[in-house]
């Protein structure tokens, strides 16, 4: 059975590493060796961490051979709050409420920020 | 390493039968064979799963040893909102529109619905 997205994004993101990982993407793109020094962990461990996240499309690299800088995709995770929204319909009818968030979700750019 | 409690409900619900177990007992209170039954599951494949949300405290037991009825326990899906509103700080400050979706998953009680 082929998983899907959300439970692809859900699981990608069950790891605080992971999800520090993506934290400090949100201040630009960075390399591996730029990811891995703050957690203390080989290259070998974040680059399988950065396959987890690639593969759930919540990063994506660079194609410079050398560095393969890796950036922020933060698109996936709007399914996530799609999902827990459907939860909060059963009590009440303001849906309207997480729109901001969806949509700036969806225009996510990390790097527009520092322009 | 400790399994920390977000990492724990991501887990939880990073799997598409659980979710689907999550929304049925959004109805209200459900034993096993009536859960099992929509997912064409056999019961210990559905305990398996019941177990997984237990432990993440999606879903609470009753005290009934033969049917040990499921309930939902919408709480923790409340640090999956925090954790992408903090996301979401980057783009935007006006952090409010979140609140009635916390506050709700705070006091989530399907059962109150059907009164």
């Amino acid at each position: 059975m082929q998983t899907d997205q959300l439970s692809l994004t859900l699981s990608a993101i069950a790891d605080p590493t992971r999800r520090a990982i993506l934290m400090r993407l949100m201040d630009g793109e960075a390399s591996v060796k730029e990811l891995a020094a703050p957690f203390d962990m080989s290259i070998p461990a974040v680059c399988k961490h950065l396959k987890v996240l690639e593969g759930a499309g919540l990063i994506s690299r660079g194609r410079n051979a050398q560095l393969r800088p890796c950036r922020l995709e933060a698109q996936p995770l709007r399914e996530v709050v799609d999902w827990i929204e459907e939860f909060a319909r059963f009590w009440d009818t303001s849906l309207d409420r997480l729109d901001g968030l969806l949509e700036r979700l969806q225009s996510a750019d990390p790097t527009a920020r520092k322009n």
